[in-house]
C-alpha cells in the first residue's frame, strides 16, 4: 500500500462460507461478507479473490464442485461465467488459491513482497474479520502478513458511496418505504405486532425482489416502543395491538446487498392523543432542522447535540422538564430521552464501516454521544440515517427522577406516566 | 446413564448462543439450538443447563443481563420468570455454572462422577455439537467428562414423537397446507419464482404466526424443478413463470421449534399436459401407495423401494423406460428418475436427528438408496415426511444415456427432452 499508492504486494480476501445451524444441516439463505460484496459482488459462497498491486488485477477464486452438485443445486457455472458476471480479471479455484497467490508474491521481490489481509476491530460489533474469517489457508508458508494497512483503506472506501451505489440504496429506500406506508394502511387494534411484520416482508419481497432484510423487524407498539431493539427471539413482536396505541415501526430492508433503515411511528387510532402529539411534533421537528443543518463539513456530534437541543425545546413547552435549557443540555438530560445515537453511516451493513477509525475523531464517554457509532465530520457520498427519537423508558426515569440524581432537578415527575412514542426516520 | 438409567452423574448441555454476520454487529433472529429446545423449550440465547443423575432435577443457567440491557432488549426478566415458565427445579445464572457442576459431581462419588455432554456426528451434515457449541467453559478442572453416552440416547429421545409433539406438528403441517393452497390460487404465469415464496411466507408468518421457516423455500418452475435444493443464494427463486410452466413449491414453515415440510406440483395454465400428467400420476400413485404400506414394522428401505417400483411401472406404461421391470428394479434405474431418499424423520430439525445411530441399520452403499437419510424399521411415534419425486435431471440422464451406460437399455431416448416435473407431499 504505502503513501504513493504504487507498492508492490498481494491483497488477499475471503468471502463467507456456507454456515450450518449448530450441527445440523440446515444452511439459512447465505449472505456474502460485506467487504467481499462491495468489491466483488460476488453472491456465492466459499469464494476467495486476490488484487496484485501495483497492477488492480483481480482473480476470483471459487470453489470446484463435485458433479453431483449439479443434481442438487444446479448447473455448475464455469469459471468464463464468474469472470465475465463479476468483471474480474481471471477466475481460478480455490484448490489453486496458494499456488496463485505465491506465484504472485514470488514475481515480484520475494522476500519482501507483502500479502495483505483485512483485519481491524469493527467498532460496532470489536470483532475482527481476520477472527472469524482466518485466511491462514490461503497463505503460502514463508509469506509476509501485513494485517494492518489494508482495513482502514478498506472501511475508508465503504464511507463514501458511489452514484451507483447511491442509486441502489435509494431504491431500497423506495421499497422500504412503500412498505411501510402498507403496513400503515392496514394496521388495526386487534392485531398482533408480528402480522405488520409479515406485512412489511411480504411488501418488500413481493414488489421489491428483496429477500434479505436490513435488520430484525422491530415492531413495538404501546409499552414496548420504549424497547430500543424489541423484535429479539425473547421479544418476538407478539403484543396484540390496542386502539390507544402508538406503533414504532423500525423496519429496513435490503436490496443487492444495500440496506435501508426506516421507522415510522403513528397511532393506531388515526387521530394522536395531545401527549402523543407533543412527542411527535418534537422529534419531527429535531428532524426536519437536523435534515436542514447537514452539509459537508459539519460534525454529526454537533447535529445529536441539535436533536437534544431541539427536543428538550419542545418537552419544556410541554411542561415535561423544566430550568434554563442550556443547563439541561449542559447537565445532558437529553440522554435520559434519547439515549441512542441520532443515527449511523449507512451502506452493505446496516450500521456501516468507517465510524471510527485511526484519523477520524475518537467516541466521546459523555452518555449518549458515546452511543453515537461515528462522530466524523460530513463528508460528500457519506450517506447517514437520520433517526431522532423521544422515549418514556422505565430504566433510564426512575433512576433519573431518584433523590440524589443530577437529572432531577429538570424533570417532572408525570413524565414517567407517559407513554412510550417515538418517531424516526431515514434520509442520506 | 447405563444400562439401569441408574447412575450417578450430570449432564451439562449448552443452548445456543448469539451469533453476528461475520465481523458486524448484525444478528439474525435467534434460534435454539435443536437439543436445547428439545429438552427445555428455552427460547433466549446464551443458557445453559444441568441435569443431576439420577434424580432427574433440573437446573437452567441464564446470562445475567447488565441493566441497560433493559433499554435496548426490554425487561429483565428474573430467575423466578424462567424458573415458572420453562418448569425447571432451579434457575442459576451462568457464571454460577462451573460452580454447581463442580458441587452436583462432588457432592455424589467425587473421583468417578462423570459429566456427560452431547458428542457424535450428525448422520445428515457430519458435524458435532461438541465442536460447534463447546462446553469446556461449563467444565470443572479435573472432571471426568464422558463424551460417548449421552448423544445416542438423546438422539433416541427425539425420534419417537408425544402425544403434544405431534399436536404441534399437525398445526405447522395445517399452516404450511394452508399456505401452500394460497400461493397455488395466486399463482400464475408472469410472476416470479420469488413472489411464490413471499406470498408463502406472508401466510404463515401473517395467518400462522410461524417467524422461521423449516428450510429456504424452493420454488422451482419449469426447468428449476430439476434442481432439487433450487432457491439458494445462488440461484435465487428468480425465473419468470411461463404458462407452460409445471411449478414445484418445496416450502414449510417452522412452529414452536417444530418444523413441516410440503411439496406441490402443479401446472399453471390449471390443465396437465399429456406428459405432466404421466409423471404427475406416477408421484401420486407412489405416494398413495407408500401411506397405504407404512406401518411399525416395516423397513423405510422397503418403502423407498416400493417407489421405484410404482414410478417406474409408470414410467414403463408410458414408454419412458423400457425392458423388464424387475430387471430394472435390479439395476436400479429409479435413481436416475429420483436421486433423492424418499423421505426423512421429521421433527425440532427438518432432517431430524436419529436417522443412523449404532443400534440401527447402516446406510445403503447403493445409489439412491445411499441418499436415504434413514434406513430404519417404522416404529409408532416416529414421523417422517413421504416425498417421492420424479425428475428429468441432464447431468443423470445424459451419462445414463451414454454409450457404455448400464443404464441405456431401459431409456427411451425421449426421455431426455422431458421437461422436469415432480410431485411431492408430506405426512406422518
Ligand atoms: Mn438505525
Ligand atoms: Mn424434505
Amino acid at each position: 500500500m504505502g503513501a504513493a499508492g504504487h507498492a508492490d504486494g498481494v491483497i488477499l480476501l475471503r468471502g463467507g462460507a456456507e454456515v450450518y445451524r449448530y450441527d445440523s444441516d440446515h444452511e439459512p439463505v447465505f449472505r456474502q461478507e460485506s467487504y467481499f460484496a462491495h468489491l466483488f459482488g460476488v453472491k456465492e459462497p466459499d469464494c476467495w479473490a486476490m488484487i496484485e498491486l501495483p497492477s488492480g488485477r483481480s482473480t476470483l477464486f471459487i470453489p470446484k464442485l463435485a458433479p453431483e452438485y449439479a443434481i442438487w443445486m444446479g448447473e455448475i457455472k464455469a469459471p468464463s461465467w464468474f469472470e465475465q458476471h463479476y468483471g474480474v480479471d481471471a477466475v481460478l479455484f480455490v484448490n489453486e488459491l496458494q499456488a496463485a497467490v505465491g506465484g504472485a508474491v514470488g514475481s515480484a521481490t520475494p522476500s519482501q513482497t507483502p500479502i495483505y489481509i483485512l483485519s481491524g476491530t469493527n467498532s460496532d460489533s470489536g470483532l475482527d474479520l481476520a477472527t472469524v474469517l482466518p485466511i491462514t489457508e490461503g497463505v503460502p508458508a514463508g509469506s509476509i502478513v501485513d494485517s494492518r494497512s489494508l482495513y482502514t483503506v478498506a472501511a475508508e472506501c465503504r464511507v463514501r458511496k458511489s452514484t451507483e451505489e447511491v442509486e441502489v440504496m435509494r431504491y431500497a429506500a423506495w421499497v422500504s418505504s412503500c412498505a411501510h406506508s402498507s403496513v400503515m394502511r392496514e394496521a388495526r387494534a386487534g392485531m398482533l405486532e408480528y402480522q405488520l411484520e409479515a406485512l412489511f416482508l411480504f411488501h418488500c419481497a413481493f414488489h421489491g425482489g428483496c429477500r434479505h432484510q436490513a435488520y430484525t423487524c422491530i415492531c413495538a407498539c404501546g409499552p414496548d416502543g420504549a424497547v430500543l431493539h424489541y423484535g429479539h427471539a425473547g421479544a418476538p413482536n407478539e403484543r396484540q395491538l390496542l386502539e390507544t396505541d402508538m406503533a414504532l415501526l423500525d423496519m429496513g430492508c435490503e436490496y443487492q446487498f444495500y440496506a435501508s433503515d426506516i421507522t415510522c411511528s403513528f397511532p393506531l387510532s388515526d387521530e394522536f392523543s395531545a401527549d402523543q402529539r407533543v412527542v411527535y411534533e418534537a422529534v419531527l421537528d429535531s428532524q426536519r432542522q437536523i435534515l436542514n443543518a447537514m452539509r459537508p463539513g459539519v460534525p454529526w456530534s454537533d447535529m445529536h447535540r441539535l436533536m437534544w437541543r431541539v427536543t428538550l425545546t419542545h418537552l419544556s413547552k410541554a411542561g415535561l422538564v423544566r430550568g434554563d435549557l442550556e443547563a439541561m443540555l449542559e447537565a445532558n438530560v437529553g440522554y435520559i430521552f434519547t439515549p441512542h445515537g441520532l443515527g449511523h453511516l449507512i451502506g452493505i451493513d446496516t450500521h456501516d464501516v468507517g465510524g471510527y477509525l485511526p484519523h477520524t475523531p475518537k467516541r466521546s464517554d459523555v452518555n449518549g454521544l458515546k452511543r453515537l457509532r461515528t462522530a466524523r465530520v460530513l463528508e460528500a457520498g457519506m450517506v447517514l440515517t437520520v433517526e431522532p427519537g423521544c422515549y418514556f423508558i422505565d430504566a433510564l426515569l426512575e433512576p433519573a427522577l431518584a433523590e440524589g440524581s443530577a437529572y432531577r432537578q429538570y424533570l417532572v415527575p408525570e413524565v414517567e406516566v407517559y407513554d412510550s412514542l417515538s418517531s424516526v426516520q431515514q434520509d442520506d
